[in-house]
């Protein structure tokens, strides 16, 4: 049985549904029976097998494209945009005709920002295929592709109009990849959901071997809290903000790293340790609470050593985070496991000392 | 007096100010009090004087940018979207700074597109300078560039915060830019707005030598109908498709004019008297009606003379039409003068006699 979660506000609110085995024609179709022709975009790292389960799905009534981008952030660009947008219009896309997003993060965000845009917004359908896109990029509307200057500065609020996500793909990640995504798990219950924290406490084994029930309570549990927040801030002007817990450290790391060597997941847990240890130091947890955040991270093999990066070496790419509004960086801090808040009053000695250790 | 509109839906419904004298600190500071940096993107074609008068219009306690286009249509381009957007990140432009577009519609279009998009949103005003720009782009959020495919192929539906438009601006335009301009008013006048037929029938020597009053009332009556339409249908699902009015045919001698010789104005122009003798071939407006829309056409010093185009060289682009659904022309037809519907139940034989004359 699909476990279902609704997200968003009418009238773009769209359903995810979480299914425990392969995608299946009575997944599918609902959601593309208006479409005349379908462009599946994807990327040359997703296994054929999945593209090619998804076309059998599809009734040949309909007109099915591929678009395969190279692997890599490094197709997130304007290059690949341009790309995706004059097939569509050589293929003469209307506005009744649909893009399947089939991939990791990178596929739904050009995707979803290809299809805000062509003929100012057409219907797009998100497959998401990594744990990590499952539980974060797929769901809330964020669509966006890298410029120069930086990661996902170009782009659009849009919602898709369906999410289907699958547990099967989750099996074939490779470690790195399924961590990657785990840290984001993690966030989920860090910030807002206990439920969620006390299943990771109690079951690391069971996370780590990709046990098929416990992924989909988790899946389940992630997307419900992000759908909870993103349902009632679309436009990041709130809550929303809760989201970025441990990013913007996170994005500073992968920055310093020129985006190598390290996932996005495994440098956004090491901003979540820090952003703690600034909790922590803020006399916001005690330090049982801090000592506990580690070992869960722990437990779920990641790695929480951050010392290797220094508080001078950070500061330049932290003060260009996308958060930083009239000049002041905003940070998420824990007020306790399970309850996150945004502030810019916090003793930036607080800050440097989080770093000496 | 500022005259004023105010156009869309909350939450992001703005106000358009119709000036009949040149922009003031007054008419600007409200709009401009919370943004930091400022953006102003405009093109060669636009008198250096305007882009001065309205940078000294600023305090100098917020930091002033321009970003001057290559002038004409090719400036809406993939490529000077991505200028613009590297420009925006160079400079740290964050969500709490403002794009200004002081320009015709291709500034408007491609500076609106850069704001929706950039950190997936920051604000931006729009200061059109031409009367097309005035009575059409400027209101009714939609925003575009052109890819090779074809013009506004990608773009956004994506409102500015506040529109100031000033007659002074019209005095100084080429007597073609002008009567661009005047073919979207005549319009207005065809579909929805009888008073605005009256006032044009009554004035054209008015009309025609510009004549501030006159062209405070006809740019009134002219956004305050697309605003009507517009605000009822913000994501062209309905209604507004009756802006449509003439445009299937004028894009379709665009294109086959390969966009030189021909203005937008003048080819929409043709376009509406195309569509107004296929509403007479359809026997839904009588000959008279037929030939005072000639006749009004005529007085305000435009063509209508398009026996040069045969229905099977225009044909390939009609159905080429953004609004072709499912396969299917879309027409915007009249009922009678100040009325119009869409419709894709004609007999193409009209169509076809249409251009037999």
């Amino acid at each position: 049985m699909a476990k279902l979660i609704s997200v968003g506000k009418s009238p773009t609110n769209y359903q995810v549904a979480i299914l425990d085995k392969a995608i299946s024609k009575k997944d599918l179709l609902p959601a593309i029976k208006t479409y005349q022709k379908i462009l599946i975009v994807s990327d040359k790292g997703v296994p054929k097998k999945y593209i090619k389960e998804i076309k059998s799905l599809i009734p040949q009534s309909k007109k099915v494209f591929l678009h395969i981008l190279p692997e890599g952030e490094k197709s997130k660009s304007l290059k690949s945009f341009n790309s995706i947008l004059e097939e569509l219009a050589n293929l003469k896309f209307d506005r009744t005709d649909c893009l399947i997003a089939l991939g990791g993060g990178m596929v739904g965000d050009i995707s979803g920002f290809v299809a805000s845009s062509y003929l100012r917004g057409i219907d797009f359908i998100q497959i998401p295929t990594t744990l990590l896109s499952q539980v974060d990029s797929s769901v809330g509307g964020k669509t966006a592709i890298n410029i120069a200057q930086g990661k996902n500065l170009v782009g659009a609020f849009y919602n898709p109009k369906k999410v289907l996500i699958s547990i099967n793909y989750l099996k074939s990640l490779t470690e790195k990849e399924y961590k990657s995504g785990l840290g984001e798990v993690i966030k989920y219950a860090f910030i807002l959901n206990k439920k969620l924290y006390k299943i990771l406490y109690s079951n690391p084994k069971l996370v780590l071997s990709r046990n098929t029930k416990i992924l989909e309570e988790i899946i389940y549990e992630s997307i419900k809290t992000k759908a909870n927040i993103v349902s009632k801030d679309e436009r990041e002007q709130g809550v929303r903000a809760l989201l970025n817990f441990g990013h913007t450290f996170g994005h500073a790391i992968e920055a310093k790293n020129n985006y190598k060597n390290i996932s996005h997941g495994e440098a956004v847990v090491l901003g979540m340790v820090i952003a703690s240890k600034v909790s922590y130091l803020e006399g916001l947890i005690n330090e049982n609470e801090y000592q506990e955040i580690k070992l869960l991270i722990t437990s779920m093999g990641l790695d929480i050593d951050y010392k290797k990066y220094k508080y001078e070496d950070l500061k330049p790419y932290l003060m260009n985070d996308k958060k930083v509004a009239l000049g002041k960086l905003n940070l998420i801090l824990l007020k306790k496991i399970g309850s996150a808040f945004k502030t810019n009053s916090f003793k930036v000695s607080n800050l440097r000392k989080a770093f000496n250790n």
